[in-house]
């Protein structure tokens, strides 16, 4: 029998992604649920979807304002740390692209955890090759080769075509859960739903 | 020692709401916690904060389609019935107003949960006097009273009041959460949440 899995739908610059990405493995691997990693760039779909050509929580301060507060208490409950990093939303694209290229050798998941870490811990550019570079390396990349790939066309591609499948599928936002049934669960508040409805409905599956 | 207690900030054309308001009583019995019911109307805040003209899951058909999909899952989850209405979103603004003039005489939270039932599982249209009537009287108000107060200068003055209180305090939508000590919180889904900050800061503050 197959274990169900979830995908996962995140955006580096996304700060209810950084909770998400540093809780889901565990979660997943207490229910018995793969996780099925999907860097994406929400940019093309906040100003497609919502003619925004910035972050909600800045194109509306009410908004921003209170999710600054709410992350903090997030975060402090999710014992993960948090700081307000100085810039925000930061650029992701690169970090994206990088995510893409390491999918293949697995290091995706850890390097994407050092990524939100960099950013919203560290307060570290993102954006920057020179942030990024270290960070292969410790998730067990090669660095010089996953730059390499980040600029090649079929990375570019790739990347591309997870912003068209998000929006096929339905996603405004991150995180983003879907499950094999094609049920989507937005927000780190819903990791937990997610979950439960990716095992759910794959037992029902497996036995129909 | 007295009671901790929280606001429930609420409007009758919010999907959302529906759940938070069946469900806050039992929830808050159980954990000591007073229920402060606000009345208040989105439109207002949505076009001031978002220049919005409409609901933001009508302005932005994807959130609408992630919308009534979730409300299918979170009611079915909460054991609460729910019918898509016909109609959406239907004007509260009469609702609101009843539901003020019923404060003092504390019919306000059943008569705001017949509302919430007539509007999402009947298909009502709660902008009607003719709808609205029978709910106030099973609620356990008079109804011709309510009706009359509802067109009144003070009654919709303290309305007014209750958007602008809304608005500075942070609130962008519905439902939401204020505890005594100010903090913000905003969805059905973080109703458990909010009770338990109010529970636990309350006990912080009368023994400090």
């Amino acid at each position: 029998m197959s274990r169900p899995v979830i995908e996962f739908w995140y955006e580096f610059a996304s700060t209810y992604s950084y909770p998400a990405a540093m809780r889901i493995e565990a979660l997943a691997a207490e229910a018995g649920v793969d996780v099925d990693w999907r860097p994406l760039l929400l940019g093309p779909l906040f100003n497609e979807q919502q003619g925004l050509t910035d972050s909600p929580f800045n194109a509306f301060p009410v908004k921003g304002q209170y999710m600054w507060r709410d992350m903090e208490r997030v975060c402090e409950a999710e014992h993960v740390p948090f700081e307000r990093p100085s810039q925000f939303p930061r650029n992701g694209l690169l970090a994206a692209r990088i995510a893409v290229a390491g999918l293949a050798e697995r290091w995706t998941p850890q390097f994407s955890r050092l990524v939100y870490q960099a950013n919203f811990v560290h307060d570290q550019d993102i954006a920057s090759a020179e942030v990024l570079t270290p960070l292969v390396a410790e998730a067990g990349g090669n660095a010089e080769a996953a730059l390499a790939a980040a600029s090649s066309d079929s990375v570019k591609a790739q990347l591309k075509d997870h912003v068209t499948q998000a929006k096929a599928r339905g996603v405004f936002g991150a995180p983003s859960f879907i499950t094999a049934d094609g049920e989507l669960f937005w927000g780190n508040d819903r990791l937990e739903q997610a979950l439960d409805w990716a095992l759910h409905h794959h037992k029902t599956r497996e036995f129909a």
